[in-house]
């Protein structure tokens, strides 16, 4: 199998519309409107095509970021319509060739991409008030149907040719990838026994079927289709509470430099250490106070120090956990003033109602959640100098560990850490709880204690007693403490850290995305590793030539 | 890797306690004790030793014995201290070697059966009264701290020597397979850096640290363990609601007939088409009305159908998992009579209090968990003579699919379904729901509605509008449909439908159980496929050579 992360050039994260080869965005007043029309030569790797609007990484690069550009850029639009360019076909899902010339690492992390991305458009659903829904105007398989059931309602045409399917069992061995077992039980509630039907069934289901079976909302002659999936647009997009006039805010290049093992943005920077298989993530705080209200944040557009910092570590996540596998372990610094954190924290919140805060703060709450379910274990380190307030203590709050200074060292003062009000629920991580409720299921009334200590600097001691750090070694200990636990991180299996900290993180309530994330995502991962999908007889491997799959018949 | 389960004798999972070689049961009114002393060349398979008290699925088969011995013999213990008969140690988990010569199935399969006895000593505590602690005297590592886990109070000596540890991640690259992840951060509540910390730590905790983080209830002086636990066991003892004067019902051995590829039982038997990969299960309905009352049934003691169903079941589930890898789906028949279930039903339900028929509905509740959780697909076939009524329609709301004729057969009556009082409740799902909740999650009133329907007969096109069945083929397309089915079933990858069952059987909630199951689980089978465990070069591989893993560091 070739190794595709290693053997090719590193994968850039960033774009924007004009560069797009798979998809157009039309916008007509409240209601915008996503064509996914895939060209067949425009894989991200070479040794594929992309037929039947079948998708990639470069493809799903594009689709985030219209979903980005969708909602910071279009205040106006209420409704987005998803749907396809093609003729004939909506969407047959993943490339299955890309697929299996895939390693194993590569396609777990493309999953894991696709996934967060689908979270997105029902988060822009819910929370943005910009509602998601597809127009299935051919055949729409798999991934592609896993794409609709992202969407809040699905009209489809009903033409005798269009179905929707998951046709991953019987075909290719693996499973729905990108969330699609469990938004059938889960969110579309579909019963079980159709479940499993439908889900062994290469040619799925369609018409009235379809429909009585709760696989989609509904459907209309193919002549009509374009004209139903308007008027529901447009019927959701009248609800919305986004503004119709407001101005958008243009997510302008982001600016990056990567030079030998250090990547430099404006507020974030990222040093790595490859002998010890670590990146070292620097976040600093803003080098002002904050504009005084919304329109002048709005005015600063994507200089807005929240959405840059928010760029700029989706980008650097985004890059480390595809480009750079071997580094197991993210160690999260932070730097400048927690007055100015805490101020920003409080423009954020003290305007809820405000469509472009509340867009920078579910941008934020996204980016917290990538470092959550990561595969890379996460250190914090709270030294002299540091700034972990607030939206930045949420950082130490993700972490599997953090260490804190007991004290001063070389004459630095001693660190201290700030609550704000924005680590009380402006992010919950994705069981749907804050990360101090998280941290604190025990005992829950020391969140509402700690609320009583929000804009107070607590030094070593008070954190420590507080249960918001792990150890706090004094100025004596802290080089060799914070070194051995760094040493001693990288001499784990790499593999047993992913599997453990997928569990300890996530106590407490289940959701939908940690079903997808702890659950869905780690049968994935297994399936993907078994010989009978990716061994050389494997139903992975033999797709498309001709061949059939020979399986191990031993059930595990 | 040798493959344990074609290359050695079937494992046979009925035990008694004069066969016992790793446990010994002591009583003393109202406190039992279970000490573990695991006999070093008593191992179930050739080619490792059980040193430290650690354990294979031999030991683990008396464990589960001794837990149903506790239950059904004994309604006067109200509480079971659980130790070590070792003086240096408590328990040093499953055994490493017997592992690392296991197939990758026998150790899914053994770790789902640990997991099963470990949720019934929590059940026992929490529905049977009989409440399960632990005196911890001695190091009590990985499995063995799961053990512990599993009951409601670990008072641990502090002696210096003793401590709690979950070395699998630093040691073996693999996960505390028994459920340990997730009753440290879920039932235990420990916090999420401390978990980190602790699980990555090979000597472990020991004393107030383990405490004060939660890990166990109480430490006291090596001196004073015995008494200590005792006390807690007396405590909680005198809470219990079993009666302190009332004869147990003895579990007289389970008789069990081999012959070719057909096992018999006296109400279930099974016969197995190995070329279509198939065991047919059928189960049938008592020969008789029920006996009048609690007292009645129990002097029935273990030919109470109920309760002898249910080990029948309990035992050609174990057989069917661990001996019969192959034999991808259960198709289940029932006979008999519909009546007479009913009145059995009624039964039980009507003396919920009683502790005898209390402990036959926990356990088929517990038989039927099993089945949800099996790798296997579920079918069940609704036929003319069938008997899906109450207690044994729970197979067929259990079944992945189900078909039922619609009409008569070859002149044998149209078949019917019944509802009784036991499907709404009586057996909950790993997920808390009953399978009728489950299968309505879309429809809740639904299950309301049905309560309407107790006690009658449904015939097919009933229980299709009920939504009781999947299809209802009639006399002309029955043999086909069915035979199609089962045949398209066996066709399919093992592992894609081990991955895609576990994902639709349990919409809905979570609970410790599913996410020991679903997700925990999931990431274990992923971790026990990963070279970086069970590579040549991987530490499950390399443990006790001397040699170091070679980490393929690139993270997944």
């Amino acid at each position: 199998m070739a190794d595709t992360t290693t053997t090719n050039p590193p994968v850039d994260f960033r774009t924007d519309p004009a560069r797009y080869k798979h998809w157009t965005l039309a916008f007509d007043g409240p209601v915008a409107t996503l064509t996914m029309d895939v060209r067949e030569d425009g894989g991200l790797r070479p040794g594929y095509e992309l037929k039947l609007n079948s998708y990639d990484l470069g493809v799903d690069i594009e689709l985030y970021d219209a979903l980005q550009r969708l909602r910071f850029e279009h205040p106006e639009v209420g409704a987005v319509i998803l749907t396809s360019g093609k003729e004939r076909v909506f969407c047959a899902g993943a490339n299955i060739r890309m697929l299996g010339q895939s390693s194993h690492g590569f396609k777990v992390n493309f999953c894991k991409f696709t996934n967060e991305t689908r979270n997105a458009m029902e988060e822009a659903s819910a929370e943005s008030r910009q509602v998601w829904i597809t127009a299935v105007n051919g055949p729409c398989a798999g991934g592609g149907y896993e794409l609709a059931l992202a969407t809040e309602w699905i009209v489809m045409a009903d033409d005798g040719n269009t179905a929707v399917s998951l046709p991953e069992v019987p075909l290719l061995a693996v499973l729905p990838g990108t969330g699609g077992l469990t938004r059938l039980v889960d969110k579309r509630k579909v019963r079980r026994d159709r479940a499993d039907f439908f889900c062994t069934t290469e040619e799925g289901v369609k018409g009235k079927r379809a429909v009585e079976w709760s696989l989609v909302d509904e459907v209309v002659p193919r002549s009509r289709l374009t004209e139903t999936a308007r008027q529901r647009a447009t019927e959701l997009a009248a609800k919305t509470d986004r503004p119709r006039a407001a101005r958008g805010v243009a997510l302008t290049p982001l600016a990056r430099t990567i030079e030998g093992d250090r990547v430099a943005y404006t507020h974030v920077s990222c040093a790595l250490d490859r002998r010890r298989g670590l990146a070292e993530i620097t976040v600093a705080a803003p080098a002002a106070m904050p504009p005084a209200d919304p329109a002048a944040a709005l005015a600063q557009g994507a200089a807005f120090w929240p959405l840059a910092v928010a760029r700029e570590l989706d980008d650097v996540i985004l890059h480390l956990r595809t480009n750079e596998e071997p580094i197991g372990l993210w160690v999260f610094h932070t730097r400048g003033h927690a007055d100015r954190v805490e101020a920003y924290d409080r423009l954020l919140l003290d305007h809820e109602g405000d469509w472009f805060l509340r867009e920078v703060r579910l941008y934020l709450k996204r980016v917290l959640k990538r470092i959550d379910v990561s595969s890379r274990s996460v250190f914090a380190l709270i030294e002299p100098g540091s700034c972990f307030a607030g939206t930045l203590l949420e950082l130490a709050l993700a972490a599997d560990r953090s260490f804190m200074l007991d004290g001063t060292l070389d004459d630095k003062p001693a660190p201290t850490l700030r609550l704000t009000g924005a680590n009380f629920g402006a992010y919950p991580m994705i069981n749907g709880l804050s990360r101090l409720a998280a941290r604190f299921l025990k005992e829950p009334g020391r969140v509402d204690d700690l609320k009583g200590r929000v804009g107070g600097d607590l030094d070593a001691g008070a954190a420590a007693e507080a249960g918001l750090v792990t150890f706090t070694p004094d100025d004596i200990d802290w080089e060799d403490e914070v070194r051995q636990a760094l040493e001693a991180r990288a001499a784990f299996s790499p593999d047993a850290l992913t599997g453990m900290e997928a569990s300890l993180r996530f106590g407490g309530p289940e959701t939908l995305e940690t079903k997808i994330f702890g659950r869905l995502s780690a049968w994935q991962n297994w399936i993907f590793q078994r010989p009978n999908a990716v061994g050389p007889k494997g139903a992975l491997q033999v797709y498309g030539t001709g061949e059939r799959s020979d399986f191990d018949r031993r059930r595990v």
